[in-house]
Order: C-alpha cells, then sequence, then structure tokens
C-alpha cells in the first residue's frame, strides 16, 4: 500500500519509503499508511503566503462567502463516500453524521454569516467611529484586515471532517489560506476530504494545503503573521504553545483541549420529571456517542445526594442496553475506539479513576458481547459507569478517561455543585438540567468564567436543545484552562480571529476613502442628480441629498397627535409639557420629525430605490419646538451589492438639523436598491 | 533608607534587609531601595482571588465606572507631587505630564466608556442572541463574567504612572483586583501612585496590590483565572509566555513589547508642503520625548528617495537645538535616560546600527553640553539622527536603540514603503504623513495586518492629531509579532480581556433570568397597570402593554403621504406600486406604521416616562397593506438606572404585527424613565 499523498505548494506529493500503517478500528486491517519523508512543509508556506495569500486577498468577504456555499454544497453530494470511509475509523453512521454533516453545516454558517455580517470589502470596520477632536477632524476607527500567512491546524483523530471544516471556514472567509495537519489515526479520511476540495476546484488553488504524517520543522518556519490552532491533547498543547519560534515570533496559537466537562442536575428534577429524564438520557449519549472519544462529552455528573442512587442505577440500565460492534451494522449503539492504542490509554485512566471511584457498569479490560465484530481485533470497550461517593477527592476533577466513561457524584446544595464544577479548572462546556431559574442562575453564573460553554437543558427548550456534546458556528468553542485556554467560532469573531485588528487614526475623508463607508465630517457629493435616481452600480459613498427647510408648525403637532393617536402630553399640553425636565415646554414627535425628514429626502417617482426596510441608531438630539425649521441631509453611507440578486442594500446617513444649524435626530436609514444590470434570474 | 514598602493582603509590608539602591536618573543621588525578601507574594494572589474578587463581583460595572472617576479626579489633586517625583526618573515636565495626565485620562476614559456602553449589572451581554432552533425555545447568548483571579501586571520602567493605571482601568471595570509590579528603577514613582490610591480609600480595600521588586515565585501560583500582562523587552517577554506555570495553566498573557515603529512620508510630501513640515516635527519630537524611551516611538523614519537628504538636514536642524539637561529645570527640552545602565544599553545599540547607517548628529559616548547637569553622574546622551541608505540592510529593522535614536532611510515607490515597514516584524504603531489618499490607501490596507494603530497625519487632522506615540484608551494598543502579539485597552475590548465569554443555551425565560434583559419569547407581564405609569424601581424587565388594534386605511396611507410630504411612489401611485418586487401593491409607510403603533401603546398623562430619546434595530418584516390590521406589543426589555441622576433608561421591545400574527415591525424604542424617589442633585 502506498502511502497518503499530501498536496502541498499547489501538487499532490507522494512520501518517500513505506510509511507507517494505519488500522481499522473495528477490524484492524490496514487501511493505509503515511509518512512525510522527503515532503517540504516550509515550502508550503512560502506558496500560501506569497501565492495563495494574495489571490484570496483579492475576492470579498461575500465572495469567499459565496464560495464556502459552493464548497459545502459539493461536499455533501459526496457525503455518502464519506460516510463510509468513516465507519473503519471506528464511528458508527450516528457518530459519522455528526463529524461529516456537522463539518459540512460549519461551512454552511459560515457562508451565510459572512455574507450578512461582513461587508462586501477586503477591509473590516470593526465596531463604532471614535471621535478624537472635538472639531471632528480626528477620528479613530478599527478595521480589521487578514494576516499574511498562513493557517496552521493541528487537528485531533476524533473528528477527522469536521475538525478541519471547522477552522477552515473562518480563516478562508477571513482571506487566509490553510494548512491542515491531520491527526495519523484517521488521516485517510481528512485525505480524501482535501482530494474532494482540491478535485471540485471550487476554491483558489492552496486555499486548503494537507500534510499528511509528521510536521517535520513546519513550526520552525512560521512567523507572526501565521496562525496555529490546534485540538487534541492538553501535553501537545503545552508543547506546541512553548515551542521555541511560536513564542519567539508571537504565533497567534490557539488550542482546544479534551477537558472534564460536568453536568448538573438540578434538585427539582425528582426522578418523576422530565428533567430527570432529559438528564439520564443525555448522559447516556454524551457517553457513547464517537465511543466517548469527544472533547466536549460529560465526564463528571453531578446530580443532588438524595438522587445519586436512582440517577446512577437509571443511567446504568441504559448503558447495559447499549449494543456495541461493528460501526457499518444498523443495529449497533456504539462503535470502536480509534485504535488499540487507545483502548490502552482508557485502561490506564480508569485504573487512575478506580482509586476513587467503583465501576457500576462495563468493564474494558474483559471481552464481552459484540455485534459483528471480534474484541481481539478491534479497539472495542463497552460503556462505563463509575460512582464517586466523595467528590472531594481529585481523580474525577483531574484524571480524563477518553472514551465511554463517565462518573456520577452527589453534590450537597447550588454552592457545592458551583465549587464540584469549577474543580475542573476550565473546561469547554457544562450542562445544567434544571427548570428552576433560581438554581439556574446561581449555578450559570457561578461557573461561566471557567466554561467556554453552558447549556440549560429543561421541559421548556428539550424539543429544540442541541445537546451538550455540539459545539454551534455560531457560538464559542473552547474554554479556559485545562480545556486549552482558546476560543474558535463564536460567528464572526472567528474569522476576526484570522485577521488584525488595527486601530487607524485619520481624517474623515481618509478613513472614508480606507474603509469605503462615509464617515461623519467627510465630504459630500451633492449633485444634480438625486441619489434616489442613481441605481446601484452609479452610486457613490458621500452621494448627498438635502432636504428642506420645513417650519414644523404648532398645528402640525396638534394634526400628528390626532391622527397617530400618539397624544403624549408633551406634544399635547403646553402646561404639563412645561414641567418635563427635558423640553420645558411643548415638543414635536420624534416619529413626526423623521417622518416629515424622509417627505423632504424622498423622490417619489419609481426609480432605483425599491424600499425602506428598516432604521438603525435613531436619537433624538435635540427637542424640536413649533416654529423651528427643520433641514435634512441624507448621505449615502454603505453601499453593499448583493450577490445573486438584482438589487443590493444602501445604508444612508441622515442628519436631520433645525434652524441654527443643531442635530436634532441622527440615524441611518436602511434601503434596498436597484442594480442597473440585472442579473439572470 | 529604608527599602519601599509593598502592599499585600491588606497591609504595607516592609521587606527584610537593606536592598538594592534606585538612583535619581540625572544626579545619581539615591532615591529609594528594593527588595521583596521575606514577602509572600502568593498570599496576595489568595487575597485577591478569596477576599477582594467577591468584593468587586458584587458591584455593577457602573458603579465600579463611578469609583474609577472618584479615583480619576482625586490623582488629579494629587499630580503636582507626582511630577515632582517624575523629574527624578528622568522625566522633564512634559514627559511627567504624558505620563501622570495620560494615566488619569485613561481612568477617565474607562469610567466613562463603562457607564455608557456596559449595563448597569454584573454580567455583560455580548453581542446578539442567536436563535438556535425553528420554534425559538432554544437561544445562544454569549455572556461576559469576570475571570476570579488576580489582573498580574508587570510594567516597564518608562511609564511608572500610566503603566499600571492603563493595565488597572480595564481590569477594575471588569471586576478583577489588580497586582502590580513595577519595574524597579522607576518603582519609587508608582510606589508614590500607589500610596495615593491605598490611602483615597476610594476603591475597595485590595483592588490595588503593590509588589516592589522581585517577583520571586509569583507566576508559579497563577491559575487559569489570573490575567498576566507585561510590558517590557521581547526577552522578558518570551520569559514569561513560555514559563512553565503559564503554559501549563493557559494563564492569558498578554504582552507588549518594545518594536521598529516607523514613519512614513508620502511622496506628495514637498519640502513646501505642510506635510513635510508635519513629519520633521512629529518625528523631533517622537525622538525626544521620554528622551525615547517610548515603546512606541519611531525607529524608522522612510522618506521619498528624493526628499531623503532635505528630511535629514531638517531633522538634523531641530535636533542640534534641543537642550538635554536637568529634567526639573524648565529650559530643559529632554531629559535623561532611566539610568546609567540604560545609556550602556543605548550605546551598545548603536554600535550595532552602525553597522550599516552613518551618525548624522549626536554621539552618547563623549560628553556634551547639559543643562544644569553633570554628564559623569546622570544618564544623559544626545538625541541621536542616523542615515541608512540602504534601507535592505538587516540592522534598522531589527536593532532597536531605546533612546532618542531614530534613523532615516529612503524608498522608492508606495509598495517598497510598505514592504520596508513590514520588515519591522510587527510593531505598536505606525504613521504615514500625507495628503494623498491613494498613497495613504495602499499603505495603510498593505501594513495593516503588522501594526496595532496606524495614524495619518496631514494638513486636515494635524490641528486635532493625539500624535503618533500616544495610545489612547478608546483604540488598541499592542501589536503583532515583535510587538509582544498582544492588545491592550480599545474601549471595552480591553475590559472583555478580564473577562470569559461564555456561550449560554437556554431557554427564552431563563436567558431572561440570567442576563436581566428580556429576551424574545420569554413570558411578559401585562398587568392592568400600564408599564408607561411604573416609576423606574417598580418597573420589571417583561412589563408589557398591548395597543391596538387599528385598521390603517387607504385614507391613512393618502393623508399621511400629503401631511409629511414622503409621496413616495409605493405609498401613492397604485400602478407603479404593483410593479414593485417586493410590494406588488400600495403599501403604508413605515414611518406610518410606527406613528401609529406609538399610538396604540402610549400613555398620554403625565407620569414617570419623560422622553423617548431613540430607536434601534428597526426593521420592517411584512409589508403593511391598506386594510390591514396592527396591534403593537411593547416590552421593557432592559432597565438602567442612571447614578446620579432621577431617571435611568428603559430599552422596550417592539413587535408590530398584523391580523394574521406576523411581525410588520420590530424595534427597540429607547426611553427615559423617572425614579420615584428623586435622588438629591
Amino acid at each position: 500500500m502506498e502511502p497518503l499523498r499530501s498536496y502541498l505548494a499547489g501538487r499532490w506529493q507522494r512520501p518517500d519509503g513505506p510509511g507507517t500503517p494505519l488500522h481499522d478500528a473495528a477490524t484492524g486491517q490496514e487501511v493505509a499508511r503515511i509518512s512525510t519523508a522527503g515532503l517540504d512543509p516550509a515550502a508550503a508556506l512560502t506558496h500560501g503566503r506569497e501565492t495563495v495569500g494574495p489571490a484570496l486577498r483579492e475576492l470579498t468577504f461575500h465572495q469567499r462567502a459565496a464560495l464556502l456555499k459552493a464548497l459545502a454544497s459539493h461536499l455533501r453530494e459526496h457525503r455518502q463516500e464519506l460516510y463510509a470511509l468513516s465507519a473503519r475509523t471506528g464511528a458508527t453512521k450516528g457518530d459519522s453524521k455528526f463529524d461529516v454533516d456537522g463539518g459540512i453545516g460549519v461551512l454552511f454558517s459560515y457562508s451565510s454569516k459572512g455574507r450578512r455580517e461582513l461587508p462586501d470589502d477586503t477591509v473590516h470596520v470593526d465596531g463604532g467611529t471614535e471621535p478624537l477632536g472635538k472639531q471632528g477632524t480626528f477620528l479613530g476607527q478599527h478595521v480589521a484586515t487578514p494576516l499574511r500567512g498562513v493557517a496552521v491546524q493541528i487537528n485531533a483523530f476524533n473528528f477527522p471532517v469536521w475538525g478541519p471544516l471547522e477552522k477552515l471556514a473562518p480563516a478562508f472567509v477571513a482571506g487566509m489560506p490553510t494548512l491542515i495537519k491531520p491527526a495519523p489515526q484517521t488521516a485517510y479520511l481528512t485525505h480524501r476530504l482535501v482530494e474532494l476540495i482540491v478535485e471540485s476546484g471550487i476554491l483558489p488553488e492552496g486555499s486548503v494545503q494537507l500534510l499528511c504524517g509528521d510536521p517535520g520543522d513546519l513550526l520552525d518556519h512560521l512567523t507572526e503573521q501565521d496562525t496555529l490552532s490546534f485540538t487534541g491533547s492538553a501535553a501537545t498543547a503545552r508543547r506546541l504553545r512553548s515551542h521555541d519560534n511560536v513564542v519567539r515570533s508571537c504565533v497567534r496559537f490557539n488550542a482546544e483541549a479534551d477537558s472534564l466537562n460536568c453536568s448538573i442536575l438540578g434538585p427539582d428534577a425528582t426522578p418523576d420529571s422530565e428533567e430527570f429524564e432529559l438528564f439520564v438520557r443525555q448522559l447516556v449519549t454524551e457517553t457513547t456517542v464517537k465511543a466517548g472519544q469527544k472533547c466536549t462529552a460529560v465526564r463528571r455528573a453531578f446530580v443532588p445526594a438524595e438522587l445519586a442512587d436512582e440517577v446512577t442505577e437509571a443511567v446504568r440500565l441504559r448503558l447495559a442496553g447499549i449494543r456495541v460492534g461493528n460501526p457499518a451494522s444498523p443495529e449497533v449503539d456504539m462503535g470502536a475506539l480509534a485504535d488499540l492504542e487507545q483502548r490502552e490509554e482508557v485502561r490506564r485512566s480508569l485504573k487512575s479513576l478506580l482509586e476513587s471511584c467503583r465501576l457500576v457498569h462495563g468493564d474494558p479490560n474483559t471481552p464481552f458481547e459484540l455485534v459483528d465484530a471480534d474484541y481481539e481485533q478491534g479497539a472495542f470497550v463497552p460503556p462505563m459507569l463509575l460512582r464517586c461517593d466523595d467528590p472531594e477527592l481529585p481523580q474525577p476533577h483531574e484524571v480524563e478517561a477518553f472514551g465511554p466513561v463517565t462518573t456520577v457524584m452527589p453534590y450537597r446544595d447550588a454552592e457545592h455543585a458551583v465549587e464540584l464544577a469549577r474543580r475542573g479548572s476550565g473546561s469547554l462546556v457544562g450542562s445544567v438540567v434544571s427548570a428552576d431559574p433560581e438554581f439556574v442562575r446561581t449555578v450559570v453564573t457561578g461557573a461561566a468564567s471557567q466554561h467556554g460553554r453552558m447549556l440549560v437543558l429543561n421541559r421548556h427548550d428539550s424539543a429544540e436543545s442541541t445537546g451538550h456534546g455540539s459545539p454551534l458556528p455560531q457560538l464559542v468553542h473552547g474554554g479556559p484552562g485545562r480545556a486549552g485556554g482558546g476560543e474558535e467560532m463564536a460567528g464572526i469573531r472567528g474569522v476576526l480571529h484570522h485577521m488584525q485588528r488595527t486601530a487607524v487614526q485619520a481624517d474623515p475623508d481618509t478613513l472614508t476613502a480606507l474603509t469605503r463607508q462615509w464617515m461623519p465630517g467627510s465630504a459630500r457629493n451633492t449633485t444634480a442628480v438625486h441619489p434616489f435616481r442613481k441605481y446601484l452600480e452609479q452610486l457613490r459613498v458621500g452621494d448627498s441629498v438635502v432636504g428642506g427647510p420645513r417650519t414644523i408648525t404648532r398645528e402640525d403637532v396638534r394634526r400628528f397627535a390626532e391622527f397617530t393617536g400618539d397624544e403624549f402630553y408633551a406634544h399635547t399640553d403646553e402646561r404639563a409639557a412645561a414641567e418635563n425636565p427635558f423640553f420645558g415646554g411643548l415638543v414635536a414627535h420624534g416619529y413626526l420629525v423623521v417622518s416629515f425628514a424622509a417627505g423632504l429626502f424622498v423622490a417619489p417617482e419609481p426609480g432605483p430605490v425599491l424600499a425602506n426596510y428598516g432604521l438603525e441608531n435613531l436619537r433624538f438630539l435635540t427637542p424640536t419646538y413649533p416654529g423651528d425649521e427643520i433641514t435634512v441631509t441624507l448621505t449615502a453611507k454603505r453601499i453593499t451589492p448583493r450577490h445573486n440578486a438584482d438589487y443590493g442594500e444602501v445604508r444612508w446617513d441622515a442628519d436631520v438639523t433645525n434652524q441654527d444649524g443643531e442635530s436634532v435626530a441622527k440615524y441611518d436609514v436602511l434601503t434596498l436598491v436597484a442594480k442597473e444590470n440585472q442579473e439572470a434570474g
């Protein structure tokens, strides 16, 4: 068998020599061989930096997002093939879907977020504009631009598809090429994934490179413009984090390590409650999915002392019904561990745990009944349930058996539950199963600073809950301390991890030129043509129209009150209005001001502006009194063409001033504006 | 002389033994002694975690912000005393103001940001709510809670007041106690600062602790709940970053190291231009302020090749006029380096630089004219100007002389300037002096990913520019690579560095209870009392009023168009409206819908609601056609009492639905609501 090829510097490269064999988790048969002998990882970094990066940075966020969607659709068409290969890693069909569909889901999610939350441009405007002087000639604006290196990912064996895709998606949207280094055990599945990506030709060449096997001196070649993301053991995370060049070059490093996640049952969850059943069912799922090889699995189950026996027995009964065996068989509930070495590792950890716990169910040291599989050939273990009656002992909070192993422990009260949860020294996720808001608030606020994610499960959300063990692209994945101290995904935050935030200080016109977003104080272009008469392609940031003046009369205010029914005293009762601390007299409705302002800036005839779909950041800054004369200036602030649509979004800056030049209202008007060149439907 | 005391675990503690003497930078006289012999830094961490942290977490963000403001005012009253002591560090009055006033300014800024941008609560709601299911029973919301440890800061000698305050402010607003470890050279000034803080009694006891001298085994005791912020040399940053326990416990580490910052003169800036003069003046300032001991100083000045001689000569002339000497003397422009060791360090660095540069002005190796000072006693050097005609040589991009030293280098074109800027391998700040937007855009977008901050200086913003060398609390301070790979301040982002972001997944009611912000889908309380009739103290999140229904007639739309002047065809011309792709017929104005909605929810008589000061996030979701019947539900979403005011802010969720129950508009209404118990003015 030839060793797996790596995809580096624009071509598939075969390593020298025979490579190391990789085995089917369930049958022990050789599946593939792996090696990086003779390969040059440094050349891949150079290729990424010098050839691929510039090409990706030419694309806008929206263009990258669209490519990601196309890739997701392509992979979805090929998922059966990935499932089949996934079975050889020990994964059941359900496990494979978790991995494969989950990974594809991240691509879809980032594609959608990228289009909705980032501009159709190459620079991201991050946060609000900071005025740095009283005259408004000097502003501060944070922007984010892509790092000019390669996003190197070093992955764990347990999610050979989700792992690489979850890291690829935000890096690609940011504009960084990726280099994937899969864990050896399941590298053949990641290898096929990358083949599918490369064959599809959807992403620009080199957006994804693959290094199957030992990374050699890869880390020695990283610079401050590269990122290094790792998922795996705490020991390896430590080695990478303190690697000489990673430290010297201040390479951005992100780690996500297995942690001793907990699930806490509330005292309200008596055995007849829905929450009791939800807790037991979730615990069994978390223990058996991926044969417990999930960094988010529940290792510590904290239950009220008085319920400990009942919970233990209920979980034991369910685990006893779990059918273990050939992961390709539809009758099987739980497959194999990744390899025999992992089984040894689980046995060792269990031994440590048994210093403070007793085994209630499952023994990994003796053969047991398997469906369509052989205990000698495959890395099979039964699901294991432990009980620890003294939760002050160290082992359950420090030893992680990376397999289908969980420990039930009693707690006294909410404070004790928090204290025990915190003994994990940092976790990816914790869950609270309770319908008692007071208990939930105590536990969540008490334990949040040690968790990247906390899930509250109860009768109200169980139908839609995505589960303790599922990281979601919208939410943070990662946690402090033992969990690696990192943060992945969390929507656009994950994109920003691959970009540099830079505070730009400049005059308004320069900032407008740089961000392509009109900044307050920068030049306006008030030509003869009303900007509402311009198609999207003709419209420029800064295009303006000035409407007014219009005098607001006492009669206008009276009529508006009567017409809308908004007879708030400040608009209708002179005497009462005089007492109001902010007005000191009758004032016009804010709604009147913006409605009249629209009357002043609108171009009534049919034209490119199709609809006003909203307003943002409306602030009434000065009261408008009867007799005041208002003028409105509307300026195109941001123009966002939509791909695959006949229109785009235009955000306008609206500034309504009075006869003294004071701003009485400022806001953004959101409109849809047609393209002149309508695209094919 | 007794060694400086440290303030640890609730009391001032005197170290054992005589300590090491510290010397006046200008006179060489002993100023203080320093030692940590016999002190127990681990006890200070325990005190911070167990006693101080819980007390700080009891306070809301607004309460902490208010204390910070009081502290800032207190320190401002004592700044003369700090200036006087600052002179002994070698600082002129101007330098001292930069340090002292700058530090106090950070406190004011964080106080103001904390009140404006954070809730009057203990949990920060971070970003938008993520719907995680179609029924709306399961939501995701990121929250930030304070880390439960100590914010340890290890500071540089050059800003003994600004340095500690800049790190203290965001940590305190977050709810974390601080432990300051000043650099020995200038520790006596930080010591006096902490005395002032402690004596004032303004902050809760232990909010600030002080360790004067060697930190001993401090780092061995840090946990994942502590933070470690460092400002200083790259070598020390490396040592801290790779410290065994820092790595093992995944302690959040932030470094800000000196970097080879550049300033780039645009090709438009001919000698007769304002920009030429601005560039020269800024370069001289950046070279001489704090005797060049500023991590943000300009070390590399890139100028168009054809202007290199003129720039060099102009800068040389100015530097020749700089009076060096006793920093307490008002005639002096530049004081001394921190100590004689620093002078040796500068001499060594200069020697390296001279391998590729020539010295145009200033020689640190020979005595020169000083004002009221002695060359033998004080750490004096002259300002030094270097010229490097081959900017491809390595030294100017790698060797930092941490003193009044800068190097002028020629570049060919914008791309070359970008390339040279990037050779700094990561900088805190770069500036571009140009009024050519095209040049500025090329340079800023080209170099941004290697800079934490970039300043554009030209005739348009020079009057208000805060300068290349001044980090601002609103903006990022820090940079990639050589600059340490960190990020400080940047407004509320700096507060979040001291908090854990946690994704909470739960049902709406639980999230409402947790965040004290009403979440869509959670319970509403529609009692008999209209919520506009409730004072701030009585109002609860979830209090609601339902108004309507009201039928929108064709006549209403016609009348609204005529009244406001908003005769947009979709509201007035049946035939044209039918052609609109989104409406397909005549529709009501969005402004009509929100105006009528206000008429439906308002309580007209005088009462606690004082004013509507704005709207947020208004989206028109479904068109409203003549004949449609609208209903509005207004729900108290967030209640924010203002300290020292007779009212607070209440944000209401407004949901306008039609006869089919579809939402036609959603938005937040912002109001000011009176307190029942009016505080004394």
